[in-house]
């Protein structure tokens, strides 16, 4: 593992997401490689600055569009100045959530066109795709029940109803079928341990790719 | 008058956009008018806050496509949350800046395509366009000296080379060029009084269109 590795993590709230991360972070670090753990929206302070727009403004209706013009300037924020400069040392990048995250919620859960979306992560972006998406996936019952379980703030989002979490699921599946080279679905409904092993086959073939 | 009027005032810095704007309200309120004086980027708390962090972040750089973003996202919320609501309402909305803007300054000064900039734009915009543009024009050399004179802080776009701003202008006037009936190019270059007879024809000239 010499090249630098971005590598996005995806998934409804409560398929384990920030679990299996942290054990993939240990894992690569255990190895000898820089790991640089990170999330969206956020990941800068600018960019914690404008997910905080995002997630717990009140004062006033934060429009669709709106929204989704935040999500993508702190995506920008986040490539620019943390994800680009570290695949440049040759760091692994671990990143909780990316574009694929605007595509299932915003589109499958909030129906945005894609055509809204894209020319949107095409600025973001420029050029810069994951290497490895690994999909979490479980029923949304179980994880929905897991996420409520955990301690801390409900931010907008999680305070969204179960149908709209099946149209996010259904879009990330669908997602997946479209693009078999790069995300890599793993069945979250199981042991920690056991999607961990999953998890380590999938980043070990993607950072063989990238010698 | 009784329809909503959009109105936008555009040019480079010191060229009294802010003073006619104030004479223009003036007038239409002493004619019985509701007006709702604005400006962009801001118009609402939540789009005020996003100004912040575009004009006076400093603890990182800002890239040029989440510079762009983020006035788009400020402009969603200002459009959907102010502007509309006082147009259906019949109000004349003056706007200080709108999108004239945007092509102006990150597409002509600082050389973003204009291919970024029309997907942001048809996204917060959402088909509202000003009945009419007032673009105040006058030599980048006299605007910046009265620009400069003024008390205050000195933003990031104030700080920008002279040169820059014969771009923004130049950008300016192409665009009124290229929409004759929407903007109105006024020489700024002499007193205020004679500059705002000049508006005040154009803003009639609107409004009888609008009825």
């Amino acid at each position: 593992m010499s090249a630098g590795l971005f590598v996005t993590f995806e998934g409804i709230e409560g398929v384990g997401k920030s679990t299996q991360l942290a054990l993939a972070r240990d894992y690569l670090v255990a190895r000898g490689r820089e790991v640089v753990a990170t999330r969206e929206p956020g990941g800068t302070p600018l960019a914690e600055r404008i997910r905080e727009l995002v997630l717990h403004e009140a004062a006033e209706p934060v429009p669709a569009s709106a929204e989704l013009l935040l999500m993508f300037a702190a995506r920008a924020v986040h490539t620019e100045n943390l994800i680009r400069p570290a695949l440049a040392r040759g760091a692994v990048v671990l990143c909780d959530r990316y574009t694929d995250a605007t595509y299932a919620y915003q589109g499958g859960g909030r129906g945005v066109p894609d055509r809204d979306i894209a020319p949107l992560a095409a600025l973001a972006q420029r050029g810069l795709e994951p290497r490895l998406t690994l999909l979490l996936d479980a029923p949304v019952a179980t994880a929905l029940a897991r996420a409520r379980a955990r301690a801390g703030r409900t931010d907008r989002f999680e305070a969204e109803q179960e149908a709209f979490f099946e149209r996010v699921r259904a879009r990330y599946l669908a997602l997946a079928a479209g693009a078999p080279g790069r995300i890599v679905t793993v069945d979250a409904d199981r042991p920690a341990e056991v999607v961990a092993a999953e998890v380590r086959v999938a980043l070990e073939a993607a950072a063989a790719g990238a010698r």
